[in-house]
């Protein structure tokens, strides 16, 4: 088993199926040593869990919820585009995370770290050191209140 | 006559004079075997086409035809990236998608298929499986409905 | 004394320490030749400076300088990334911008060139002819006025 399927079962996650994109394009595509992750919803069991805008609908505590299951679907694709083998990953390199809030939210950090802490649990303090950044909306894709996309590296 | 080129005149489609940058910035950047392209905007004949928000001045019809425009200005700078040839594109690998919509659209899916149904048109089920990101804003640049950045991939 | 350190002398601009990242994130990853940056906000001793939106709190003008100081702490993380060396960067890539902006706001292009005039003022039009995306939101973390995040180049 490798070092991240065992961190998996340590942390007793159990990765989703990864979404099928929503529409016409790729979860997923290869460029030289860097693979791109399309933008990922919070799926589970092919509905949208907590719709809505943290901050109206959603309390932080829901949003950091739904940040760490995006990010799940999120870890799914990469999962996937490893061939089931995230060992195979040498850096997490960057998450691009869009938060539907209300019209005064402002507290996205700890919201988001629902889904950066999940990276560093999984990946450990070196690769798992990703990048990020966080952008709002007055609303997001079939109403999912988190849209995250990323960028991982299998290079040396 | 490149194999895009051919494909390009079968779909019976020019594609436009790559807009001008609408400030200070390049239009695209390579960097290694990646070119990146700037934000593009329903430019057309030098105006803005279909102004206004999805779900209020404008219908998932005319949003999608405004996501088309939008990729073949994309498509534009992609050739003018590659001197014109854009068979020297080996994967065009994420479009990333930033659609104005009315305060409580959700349809995004539809709607940018505008956008990933042309890349797939004209390059085909392999080097046109791009990965996708939507995004909301209740507003864009110069009243657009619709701005796409993108990354292509020249490596082997 | 480096190319682009001296440059920064004739301009008399002393970077900024580079902040710290506002949550559990690293500032900059490397993956190959590229870095990425993570989105940096208006801080300015710590504190968020010109809070609100473009087109409401802020004018024009502000914004500009908004962008600008956005970009010196973009700058201040892409020297930290190259151990103070900006030399080592062969080309700015792409700065990906969010802006908070006013229901009807769309002037985005001269605010944002406070950023860009910013890049091309120091790295030159080459080393700084970096590609832009520009977005909206209807607020920003913090409530920060804008949200600059970037992809530099190291190799050849």
């Amino acid at each position: 088993m490798g070092r991240i399927s065992q961190r998996l079962n340590d942390l007793h996650i159990t990765l989703p199926q990864p979404p099928r994109a929503a529409a016409n394009y790729a979860p997923w595509q290869r460029a030289g040593d860097l693979v791109f992750i399309s933008g990922q919803l919070t799926f589970e069991n092919g509905a949208i869990r907590y719709p809505g805008r943290v901050g109206a609908e959603l309390s932080i505590e829901e949003g950091k919820a739904a940040a760490r299951l995006c990010c799940l679907n999120l870890l799914a694709q990469m999962s996937a585009a490893c061939d089931g083998d995230l060992d195979r990953i040498s850096q997490v390199v960057r998450i691009g995370c869009f938060l539907a809030v209300a019209e005064n939210f402002t507290e996205h950090p700890p919201v988001l770290n629902g889904a950066s802490d999940l990276v560093f649990d999984i990946f450990g303090p070196q690769i798992g050191n990703h990048t990020r950044f966080a952008a709002s909306a007055h609303i997001l894709p079939l109403n999912s209140p988190i849209m995250i996309e990323g960028v991982v590296y299998l290079g040396k």
